[in-house]
């Protein structure tokens, strides 16, 4: 079984694969990926994925056969296992423990070369449908501490399949990125009495110039502070801490937003690579540390990541990083494009 | 000005420019980029950079002219500027303050085409001691809490010369990864009063198997749970927590070793691109919080990134790594290549 290493000096978990890559296994001409033309998550090869944990298909029709719109599967070589137990210990002065959790591709559309954006808000309701149950399914497990959905597009993106997918890990510890944001917000919360994310909510709203677009029930924004150059998040205007008590008509508004912002950001930078991932509270665990406010102090959000730089020895380095456009001007590049 | 932006949620810094990029300016085919063929770091051409803040070169020689070994100047266009006050001030509910610190460019040698490393020792401990002066000399500025020393080589680690050139920045904070590995080193040595690397140095001697490589004064190592595969470090077995303590006997020594583990490297896996950075101490400034100890809790040390994967949504989200070889095995492959 693989297996997961905390980093002592960081408090950062890594997984490490039990089979070892050689060094020539590293394929460095990242760009020259081909497809074989042949792509096993295309309809009608149903039989040929491992069963589907869910999916979305008309009704009556049976699982693993045609008639999906989107459907979850196990992925074909899973970093986390959904057998077993934590096995915590410890390695001379290091931690361990096994590579307990899932990891599952979500599927967005029978059709190979299609984008749930191009394809109406139907089938986008569908794609985030499955992302919300997908999650509201695996949270019972207790074992599993965090249910992360992530996308990635274009190969500078991390993207491996040519296929429209999102994946989902679950993992037995909370990741150190959403560790930090979950602190940061307890810690806010014990001081203000407020949610953090309300509060940029009310001030995104009130100075307007950070704004890409509002509906009814949520706001897509360049954050102050962004990371990486056009950088852009959806909230919801309603707090709440986790993504999966998102409602119907929330679900549909979501849509529209969402695919909105990815039209605009493929618009202006002519289809780049990016990857969205959605920050949701981890999985309630009675007694937590973190959750003894009981969701009052986090806010689930979607951030949106277009790569349009490499990163370097200074961001790797430090963490530190460099906004080529400012947030202000970025959203005024995004509101302004059709 | 550029400006310093807090990240609310994460507490960490991020630079925006004052002259944002518009879209069209990012340059999305990274392998795109070509080099006119003249290159201004070469040797002959000093009058046309800015001032060299300093340079080990012939006796007698004076400073913009030809004579030297290695050289620093400044940026042609920076991030941080030296001159004016840090101007911290609120901004609705955010943080911000002027981009005060600076930039060098640290130009490894005076020919193009050539590696540091492939020129023997002498050049190395003239890059390595050109390093140690500048850390040595800014760090008697106290605007500045934090210098980093980085390099970046080839075009997917972030280069953009192609003369041979490491880079300094040094900014008005802690950024926020050394941050982290301060504030966990300090808690460790808090609860066991040992400093935590001397405690890994130890550990990774008496295990053996992540070991790549040990002088008199160093080892080089895989860490235990390194963010990346491949990933090595360089730690001087003297407990030390500033470079810029170094002495002239280490640097040789830190010379040969990390000329050892970049050309295993470059062997490996065929010139990969790579970053590697130095963690030092932050800048002393006396009663600051994290230095109580006076340096008891810190130790510096060299660590090296080969760039072997893209990074996905599921990094950018978590903060969680996955290793494809372990590093057990990658020290392995290491230790055997010649």
């Amino acid at each position: 079984m693989h297996e997961l290493r905390k980093d002592i000096l960081l408090g950062r978990w890594v997984a490490v694969l039990s089979d070892s890559k050689a060094p020539s296994e590293y394929d460095l001409s990242f760009m020259d990926r081909k497809e074989d033309g042949r792509c096993i998550l295309c309809k009608n090869r149903e039989n040929e994925t491992p069963h589907e944990t869910a999916s979305i298909r008309i009704p009556n029709t049976p699982a693993d056969s045609p008639g999906w719109w989107v459907r979850a599967v196990p992925s074909f070589r899973p970093i986390f296992q959904i057998e077993g137990d934590l096995g915590r210990k410890g390695m001379g002065i290091y931690d361990m423990m096994n590579s307990i959790g899932a990891n599952e591709i979500l599927i967005e559309s029978p059709e190979h070369g299609i984008r749930p954006e191009d394809m109406g808000i139907e089938q986008m309701i569908r794609v985030l449908t499955l992302y919300r149950d997908r999650i509201a399914d695996l949270e019972r497990d207790s074992r599993l501490r965090y249910i992360l959905i992530y996308k990635d597009s274009g190969k500078d993106a991390g993207e491996i399949f040519s296929h429209p997918v999102s994946f989902l890990m679950a993992t037995p510890v909370i990741p150190k990125t959403v560790k930090d944001e979950l602190d940061n917000a307890k810690q806010y919360y014990s001081y203000k009495e407020r949610c953090i994310f309300c509060d940029i909510i009310r001030e995104e709203l009130r100075v307007g110039d950070r704004i890409i677009l509002e509906t009814r029930n949520f706001i897509a924004f360049c954050p102050f502070a962004a990371q990486l150059a056009f950088e852009s998040w959806i909230i919801p205007k309603r707090h709440s801490c986790a993504f999966h008590e998102v409602t119907y008509g929330e679900i549909e508004d979501l849509g529209l937003i969402l695919m909105s912002v990815l039209k605009k950001l493929r618009k202006i930078f002519n289809d780049p690579p990016f990857n969205y991932y959605i920050h949701t509270a981890p999985n309630m665990v009675p007694r937590r540390d973190h959750w003894h406010t009981l969701g009052e102090d986090y806010h689930w959000h979607i951030e949106i990541i277009p790569r349009l730089i490499r990163t370097s020895g200074f961001e790797w380095g430090s963490g530190f990083y460099i906004l080529q456009t400012s947030p202000e001007n970025a959203a005024k590049y995004l509101r302004e494009v059709e």
